[in-house]
């Protein structure tokens, strides 16, 4: 509690000044006036977050969770929980497409166990992954909490204690998971911090079937009702509905923005975890850039209520911080078009008539 | 004459069976299906385009084209012609948006002067752009036509030399343009080709007000009937209501195409530099990829006739090759998708259940 504590009092506000020196800038580069669009946004952002007119983005790594849910046995993924297990020793060996797209975007890829319910023993002793277990998977939500307030804690601690143990080899943070089932604590976040329907916030996951999706709905609402979240208590909704992996998201999100760092939101589930993170610290929103818009139905929610635009909309619905490995071209190009483009002056150029 | 024959002659439609082959691989990823959404349709793409199961991408080039228009006379752009001149220095000195965006993409930049008004000689005896000059700006062609017919194929035949003589050091092709006025040209063509009242494709360009936009209207509604261009000829469409730049980005089409290369199609006037070359051959649209839907309002119709749905949509609008630049590392997450990602069978991964 003392790390969570003490890093929610480190988050300030990104750097109105260097945002309007940026913008300054920005304006006035051999272009018509913010004809970068979106991406110019992007490095108005990525100067106030760094508190730079020179953001340093580099040095990229992904962050990817993995976590089970005791949700699981209500049958709620088209996917046998032994596929959570199965996917780290993919990314742990390379061959996900986190990792492919990793590689393009010249990122690493951490991964790491916050609870798999079958324990990757031999990948954490060869340092494959980093082992930050909690316990073998959640609770089942849907007849009690998913875990304790003292483990939800514990999760979001371990993410920021990553990012804080990163600092020093990184520029960009963007985050990733892996859980079988984890599309279920995620709707039940979302419904619990917005307040929508269940069933306008739940979607097929992995690729369940219509009468599996009315069943899954079924689950989350009873999750809730049982649980009875405090939207106000962001740990409260982490334990109650959440996993451990959401956790750690959300620490890692808290914890880059408590460095002054940019952090990528992947997709529905990482977005979870930042509605536990702003709700945590309203204000470490402003360190994060949306990815892009998942075609699971409870995502554009979710973004709205952190008032983000997501960069990328490619029907994406993979997750591993596909999505965050994809956008951090688009930061790396911001961050290029703030420092290496001319402005008139400096080219010479006529303005316009 | 004979080169474009030839060109033509020689593009043939991608592949099938790889793309059978390769859509069968990519169902079988250790993801759930086709969760890689667009970047899945796109791999496949690239594997009718390159008849491969491993496209080659690493090696790409944004093309960017530059000329001057003589319809500029008429006041239809915010920003005087001698910037055209200007911006070529710019790009070939490495500070202007394409350049940025490109070095982001791992791509070189190739400038060619197609017939810029100013002749910026020096730059092409230092070898810094590539000089493929027709004459020094197009005419007016709200008086007549904008160039000769035989213009027209020598503006065209210069793109296809220019990709056939990259062809030993470039797997990707991207589009680009610089050229004050262009979008004048760009809308008439787009209004021959879609039948649509130019009103409804005329879009503001570099930032032109709105009782400028109504000139800008009234002057293309003029230039096309007063040249009458014939929408089943794309030589008379380009040489009446073209220009030299966009003749060279639909002759580097129709040279990717012919190499079975992909080429990725910047924004709105590269678009319309596509519709000149999908009129020459329609099957050389199966390698092409649009980059990103612009802002101009003429583009999504542009888009539409071509039937290509863009990956970006960033409220981009400056043109150059940056769209292009942005979306070629989509194309290599796309390939590495196909030839990095591993098989359940490969990775001994559950199925669904």
């Amino acid at each position: 509690m003392k790390l969570l504590d003490q890093t929610l009092k480190e988050i300030v506000p990104a750097d109105a000044g260097k945002r309007r020196d940026a913008r300054k800038r920005l304006e006035n580069l051999t272009m018509p006036y913010w004809a970068l669009g979106r991406l110019m946004d992007l490095a108005e952002d990525l100067a106030g977050m760094t508190r730079s007119l020179r953001p340093p983005v580099k040095r990229k790594i992904i962050v990817t969770f993995a976590g089970d849910h005791g949700v699981a046995v209500e049958g709620v993924s088209a996917y046998p929980q032994e596929v959570t297990f199965q996917m780290v020793r993919n990314i742990a060996a390379g061959g996900a497409g986190v990792n492919a797209l990793a590689r393009q975007a010249g990122a690493d890829v951490l991964i790491v166990d916050m609870g798999v319910a079958h324990e990757p023993v031999d990948l954490a002793a060869s340092g494959k992954i980093l082992s930050r277990r909690i316990a073998a998977g959640t609770n089942n939500m849907a007849v009690g909490q998913a875990m304790s307030r003292e483990q939800a804690t514990q999760a979001v601690e371990a993410g920021i204690d990553i990012a804080v143990g990163l600092d020093s080899r990184v520029d960009v943070f963007g985050t990733g998971e892996m859980g079988i089932g984890n599309t279920t604590p995620s709707s039940a976040i979302v419904s619990v911090f917005s307040s929508c329907p269940v069933a306008d916030v739940t979607g097929q996951g992995t690729g369940i079937h219509t009468d599996q999706l009315m069943h899954k709905i079924q689950v989350i609402e009873k999750s809730i009702s049982v649980n009875r979240p405090d939207k106000n208590d962001g740990i409260d909704v982490l334990a109650k509905v959440g996993g451990f992996e959401i956790g750690g998201i959300a620490g890692l999100i808290l914890g880059a923005a408590s460095l002054g760092k940019p952090v990528v939101i992947d997709g529905f589930i990482s977005t979870a975890g930042a509605l536990i993170a702003h709700a945590l610290s309203p204000v470490c929103a402003q360190y994060m850039i949306a990815a892009h818009r998942s075609v699971e139905k409870g995502h554009r929610v979710a973004l709205e209520l952190l008032e983000k635009k997501p960069l990328i909309d490619l029907d994406l619905r993979l997750g591993e911080g596909t999505g965050a490995a994809l956008a951090l071209n688009f930061v790396e190009a911001a961050a290029r078009i703030l420092t290496e483009v001319a402005t008139f002056e400096e080219a010479s150029i006529s303005k316009s008539l």
